[in-house]
C-alpha cells in the first residue's frame, strides 16, 4: 500500500568519471521498480536508429529557443552549436503517473534542477577515493594522459559540491551503489512530508 | 564502504495495536544487519528465566531514582508501582560500536526520546485504515469488548501525532513493513549530514 502515489524525481549526479551511467544501468536491472529514464530534448539531428521520444525528443532550434523562453526546461546547455535540455512537462507527466524519473546528469546541471524541483531527491555518487577515480579515468584507456588530467581537475572541483546534495553514495561496487540508491527511493516515499496528506485521508475514512 | 560508521537509533512507534512487535521481529529476521534491541531498565523483580542485560537491566528502586535525577534515561514511566526506562548510556555504547539500536516504544515515550536524541530516526507505523486496526484488536480475542474500545480510543488520539515523526510506514503486510523500515535505515546512513564528515576526510587523502 502506497501512501505517496506520486513518483519521485531522482537526480543521480557526481563528479566526472564516477560511473553514473553504470550505476543507473544496474538500478534499472533490479526487479520490481517503476523507474523510467528522463528523455532529453535536443536540436541535433537523430542518428541512425535513434527514435524520437526514446533516445531524445528531437526538435528544431526555433522550438528549443521558444521553450527556453517559456521556462520549460529544468536545465539546458549548448554544446558545439547544438542545444540539449531536460523538458519539465514530460517529467511532470511521468511523476503524475507514479513513475520514478531518473535523471543522470552532470553536477552543474543538477544544481540548476535543484532550483526548480524542491522535492526531487539529489544523490551524489562518489568514488571510494581520489586515487580510485584517477585509476578509473586512466583505465578507460581511450584518452590521452592530458585529457585524463583535465577530467581529474574538473572532478576535483566537483568533489567540493557534495554538501549541496541530500545523499552521498559511494560507488565502491556498482551493485552496492544501486542497492543504496533503491533504498533511498523507497525510504523517500515513506517520508512524512510525502505521506501525511494521504495518511490523514486514510484514517479519516 | 560505510561513510557513516556510527549506528542509528531507530525509534519504531505507532498507535496501540498496530503490530510494532511483529514488525520488529520480522526486521530482526532479515539477513545482513547490525540491529540490536534496546534493553530497558526496570525495578521489578526478574521472572523465571529472565536474564539481566538481555531481557531487562534489573536495578533497585534507589538506583533507578538516582538515574532519573542524573538524567540518564531517554524516557521512563511508572507502571503499577514499578519503574521502566530506556537507559541512555547503554544506547550510546552500542551506537558507538556501529550498531543500529531499535527502540520499540509507545507514542508517548517516543516523543520524550525525540527531545533528547535529535539525530535518531523516528518511524510511525500505521494500520492500513481504522477498521483494520479495530479488527486486529478485536481478533486478538483475549480482551473484553470494552478493553478493545478503550484501546481504540487511545489509538485514535495517537493517530494524530504522525506529523511528529520522520517517516510513516503502513503495516499492511508485516514483511513489506519490515522491508520499508530496512530501506529507511540504509537510506538514513547515506544522508549528507551523516556522511559529509568522513567523505571530506576520504577525498582529502
Amino acid at each position: 500500500m502506497k501512501l505517496n502515489e506520486r513518483g519521485l524525481l531522482v537526480v543521480l549526479s557526481g563528479p566526472s568519471g564516477v560511473g553514473k551511467g553504470t550505476v543507473r544501468k544496474a538500478l534499472f536491472q533490479m526487479p520490481n521498480h517503476d523507474l523510467v529514464y528522463s528523455v532529453s530534448m535536443t536540436t541535433r539531428a537523430p542518428r541512425d536508429g535513434e527514435i524520437d521520444g526514446v533516445d531524445y525528443y528531437f526538435v528544431s532550434k526555433e522550438e528549443f529557443l521558444k521553450r527556453i523562453k517559456e521556462n520549460r526546461f529544468l536545465e539546458w546547455a549548448e554544446f558545439v552549436g547544438q542545444y540539449y535540455g531536460t523538458p519539465k512537462d514530460k517529467i511532470e507527466e511521468q511523476l503524475d503517473k507514479g513513475k520514478e524519473v531518473v535523471l543522470e546528469i552532470e553536477v552543474e546541471g543538477a544544481l540548476q534542477v535543484r532550483k526548480q524541483m524542491k522535492d526531487a531527491v539529489f544523490i551524489f555518487l562518489v568514488p571510494p577515493g581520489k586515487k580510485a577515480l584517477y585509476d578509473r579515468l586512466k583505465n578507460r584507456g581511450t584518452e590521452a594522459l592530458e585529457v585524463v588530467q583535465q577530467r581529474m581537475a574538473k572532478a576535483e572541483s566537483e568533489f567540493l559540491l557534495a554538501h549541496k546534495y541530500d545523499y552521498i553514495v559511494v560507488n565502491d561496487e556498482v551493485n552496492n551503489a544501486a542497492d543504496r540508491v533503491m533504498a533511498i527511493i523507497r525510504a523517500e516515499h515513506a517520508k512524512t512530508a510525502r505521506t501525511i496528506h494521504n495518511y490523514l485521508k486514510m484514517i479519516g475514512e
